[in-house]
């Protein structure tokens, strides 16, 4: 491996816009990230440390965090979109978090007014470095936007601090955060200010985890609390692995325990692994990768099943009612997959990056870009709208949330799209997502533009031009979708062998490009019927329809009540169908289905089922609870 | 209605025995009669009322009750199996209580010795009332298969007591019991001692239930605490429906809460109903009835499938894995079931009854008779044989619960089956369950014994013998249960018509009956495929086989693990086969079934399913789990 084999573009060099992201990313920037200012303007004013006991709004411990992800979406909208009063307000906030950094480098509203004599005792709950790192993040991605480095200076600072209190050497604890975050918010920070000292202590961080004797036990008792046994199966809280601190990362063979931490975690150990040049710790990154997604992953890239501990459960166990899939952990899952992008182009990264973010990720956001949701079950039941039962899961999009954290990291996610988009080493650029846009970067020497138009996820065309002022020897490596049976790619017009040129499920096309040249790309997207393994239980004797990268559900509003009564035939013929005024204009998938009919009242018959034909119906997934409440399913019962 | 239109006979009446319940019965007696006393002799002990704080053994609230039903357990077997020790044992136990009580009536030992001065202060989670209504159902046992009124009149004293504290008359507090069991013990012991204030007290706790203001939030304010609204769907424990105080009872339209506590009130109702001639209130739990069993009810008579809150939860939901079926709810459902039966003779409650009994219940002890199970699900999956899964509804059957409702209530019942087989009237007799035995009973001045000879319920025929000493004209009147096709009947070898003697499933042949006449009562069974409503999601496109009465479950021992990728075509062969020397001798169904194989790591997947021919065996339900510990289900996927 080789350090950073590949880049991401900075936001600046990519545009995205276009039928599909194009008025999504309109909505982030001019409702979702304002909603987002409106919704964390209180938090942000903790910074003023006035808050005095007894008094309304005492800072919560995540609270940091939250203004954090603020101003890093906000700042990777300045990057691609210019806005003075915007870059005023984050100026501002910025010094007003400057201004309550402690002497000594210390940063946390909630511990500095609330519980100063509580600092860094209760790591395992306090979230002080998971706010740290979300700090940092916002921090490089405000300096990389404005050149402005004072909240990276602050960040720094924090981290030195950290530094000072933390690690092996004499006179250190050896503490770690229970909420994962700040191993990556430092492998930033060591990379935007040259500092390894920032890495280093992001490994020890990573490694001193989960080692023996546990840290938080000692913690506990240090507040003279008696050490209940880690109930497993009971109290997901009372868990090691809810902490990531079950074992020592390098140690773990399964991706386990609260889904967020696991994937945050993850992200960190990879940036830990590119920038050290460790393979054997990338290696175990890729075996907790390949659980995660190999094992325990929803059809949408939903993570994490289980709602109690917000957590991984076991392989192949993917409930659609009750599925958990927090969108926080979708969105982690995509930091993970461009993470090792970046170290090994490989569609097993790149695929997963596109079904989560279409589909997953997507789902947890309003068409209108200011409702949210924090669960995304595969499946919603008549019973489960009633709130009465299981409201977590089954509730609608909701404004907003006390425990903040899905919707600015959806707000950042979108705010960045550019950065998953197009990567580019020495003599390739690689293309990584299909979105109208253009991407301008250096190769041998020569400015080069590529801009790309395409209709996709809902067309199978999309075209490239090359715009450069002398002609350059260079690759431009094109993700070739695995969903994709039967790709074709022409130069010019003229058609290209894949074989030869693809690697990983990427094909490299390496020439002498000249201006004006251009590729057509096709990813021919029949409706596909897809089965799980026969091991997911979940999903046994039902499939679900894809097309493209898009994952497809059934609404009640189309299909009436009780939705598992309807059957799709294995061989109901299907088509899909462009419908502008639909969802912000959607490709449907339509056809003939069976459902079957209520007959009688007996609760248990000898007698066979009946079925009616009925039309059928069936919508983006990401889009479902945008018209009339209703049920939902992905998994539809196939048969004969 | 007419008062106690049948009465069930006596269990000094009738003998059980022959190839089912003979072991059964035999095991019931020498096994967990045993195991329960053990279990429960430091429980006797609390009645010395010796303990003094600090001390461990502090007495729980419940602990009376685990008496209660050991010595009501016991007293049935001594009805059919005198036994001078234990009847000796039970004359001291008996005792031993009576000193017990406080001079103004009052007899619970937990508030007697831990908490005196919280007597009646706690009614919603209490359980005195509770505890004495199981004392009063132990007397009125005691009292019938002894003649010693000890225990009676302790209980009529208590009962006096209550009855002084709680009302509406002046003076009274109008409390009620969070957890319904007096009523039905109130009733009991107003027939045993012939005195109607206990029917009248029942019927006030019956009515007073479920008023506003509530009673329970004012116990809370008493003791200074603040009420929490009720949390729909959140805390279980603190919705009113958990305790059946959501609404008056006669108001109830759908069966709600705490299945056994749902269950228990409906009981007693149904013999306030009976007891006081109340054809509304008789509506009412007929209403409640209905909407357990043919919305509500697991096919093996389970009943509650929510573990959380031990509850009732929606029409037609009915979760296999996470069934929570509690071995005590399905009792309870007999309860009712006999008691709607003695009103009005009707395979509609008799068939419920065999169903829970021959399933639902049974599968709550080993074959063994020393394990139990609270929870009965209906599906086993692998993962969940993992502790750290679901532990409470997965786990192996246990010795014995800290909350030990279930194995005293299984001994109960099984020591007094011949109180549910039998009932007469003036001028019949009925017949309720099939086994071999002899019911004795006089009708129309003259004594006469009924035999009844069958293996079932694993064979077809049922023989009965009349013994009497001069020919007497009365009726026969056996149950025809409805998953039987046609049923035949022989008298002294002529067929009779079925369809003009038979009222509400019962077959009623009258005539004048003298000595060795005999009746062939043949109820073919074939094994029946059968299917749940299309209402219940849980079911869609599964088949569960039952043969008789008998419902069957696969195991992992039979058939491999991952139960879910098996599919029974629907026209597989099939058939059934006896197997003495399996679980104790069981009738199996064997055939060839289909099972998906795993085809490849891919967790999603255009291929269609590869199937592999695999030999099929199911055994009956209530004897799972009496192999090695595996996988098991008694829904399966029914395919072409």
């Amino acid at each position: 491996m080789s350090r950073a084999a590949i880049q991401p573009l900075k936001l600046n060099q990519v545009t995205i816009d276009g039928l599909f992201w194009g008025k999504r990313l309109d909505t982030n920037r001019t409702v979702t990230l304002k909603v987002q200012y409106e919704q964390s303007r209180g938090r942000l004013d903790a910074f003023k440390l006035d808050w005095k006991p007894g008094q309304p709004n005492q800072p919560h411990r995540f609270w940091d965090s939250d203004v954090a992800k603020w101003i890093e979406a906000s700042a990777f909208s300045l990057a691609t979109h210019p806005d003075a009063a915007l870059e005023k307000r984050l100026n501002d906030a910025v010094n007003l978090i400057a201004s309550a950094q402690q002497p000594d480098g210390y940063l946390n509203t909630h511990y500095t007014v609330v519980a100063p004599e509580k600092r860094w005792t209760d790591l395992k709950d306090g979230h002080e470095m998971y706010c740290a790192g979300h700090l940092m993040e916002a921090a490089t991605a405000y300096y990389e936007a404005t050149g402005n480095r004072t909240l990276l200076d602050v960040m720094a600072k924090m981290a030195d601090h950290i530094d000072s209190q933390f690690g092996r050497e004499n006179g250190k604890r050896r503490g770690y955060c229970g909420h994962p975050e700040i191993e990556l918010g430092l492998a930033k920070l060591a990379a935007a200010t040259g500092n390894d000292r920032y890495l280093q202590l992001a490994t020890y961080l990573l490694d001193e985890r989960g080692q023996k004797p546990h840290y938080f036990d000692g913690e506990i008792t240090s507040r003279g609390h008696r050490i209940s046994a880690a109930k497993e199966g009971h109290d997901q809280h009372e868990r090691f692995d809810y902490y990531q601190a079950h074992k020592p990362f390098r140690e773990q063979k399964d991706i386990d325990g609260h889904a967020v931490r696991a994937l945050y975690l993850l992200s960190g150990a990879i940036d830990i692994a590119r920038e050290t040049k460790d393979a054997k710790l990338l290696n175990v990154c890729k075996r907790l990768w390949r659980s995660a997604v190999e094992k325990r992953m929803y059809i949408t890239g939903g993570v994490g099943s289980r709602r109690n501990g917000e957590a991984f459960t076991f392989d192949y166990d993917l409930p659609n009612e009750t599925a958990y899939a927090e969108t926080c952990a979708s969105i982690a899952l995509a930091f993970v997959a461009e993470r090792l992008l970046q170290i090994e182009p490989s569609n097993e990264y790149g695929d997963v990056l596109e079904r989560t973010l279409y589909n997953g990720i997507l789902s947890g956001i309003s068409l209108s870009g200011d409702r949210f949701r924090y669960a995304n079950p595969l499946t919603i039941h008549r019973e489960a709208l009633s709130p009465a039962i299981n409201r977590v899961l089954a509730a609608p999009r909701a404004e907003w949330f006390d425990c903040a954290c899905c919707p600015p990291n959806l707000a950042r996610v979108l705010a960045s799209l550019g950065h998953y988009a197009y990567s580019q080493s020495k003599d390739a650029v690689y293309v990584h997502l299909f979105a109208t846009g253009r991407a301008t970067f250096e190769l041998g020497g020569t400015e080069v533009t590529l801009s790309q138009t395409t209709d996709y996820p809902w067309r199978e065309q999309i075209s490239f031009n090359v715009e450069l002022d002398q002609p350059t020897t260079f690759a431009i490596s094109l993700r070739l979708p695995a969903w994709c049976r039967k790709p074709t790619v022409k130069v010019n017009g003229k058609s290209v062998s894949l074989n030869a040129i693809t690697t990983n499920g990427y094909a490299s096309i390496r020439r002498k490009w000249s201006d004006g040249d251009h590729i057509e790309l096709t990813l021919p997207m029949p409706i596909e019927r897809v089965h799980s393994n026969a091991q997911v239980r979940n999903n046994a004797g039902k499939v679900a329809l894809q097309r493209g990268p898009i994952v497809y559900c059934v609404e009640q509003v189309d299909a009436g009540e009780d939705l598992h009564r309807l059957v799709l035939p294995v061989d109901a013929p299907l088509k899909a169908q462009w419908e502008p005024r639909l969802l912000g204009g959607v490709m449907t998938i339509t056809g003939k289905a069976k459902r079957q009919s209520v007959d009688g009242d007996a609760l248990y018959s000898t007698a066979a089922a009946k079925w009616q034909s009925v039309p059928f119906k069936a919508v983006p997934y990401y889009a479902w609870g945008n018209r009339k409440v209703g049920e939902m399913t992905v998994w539809l019962r196939e048969g004969v």
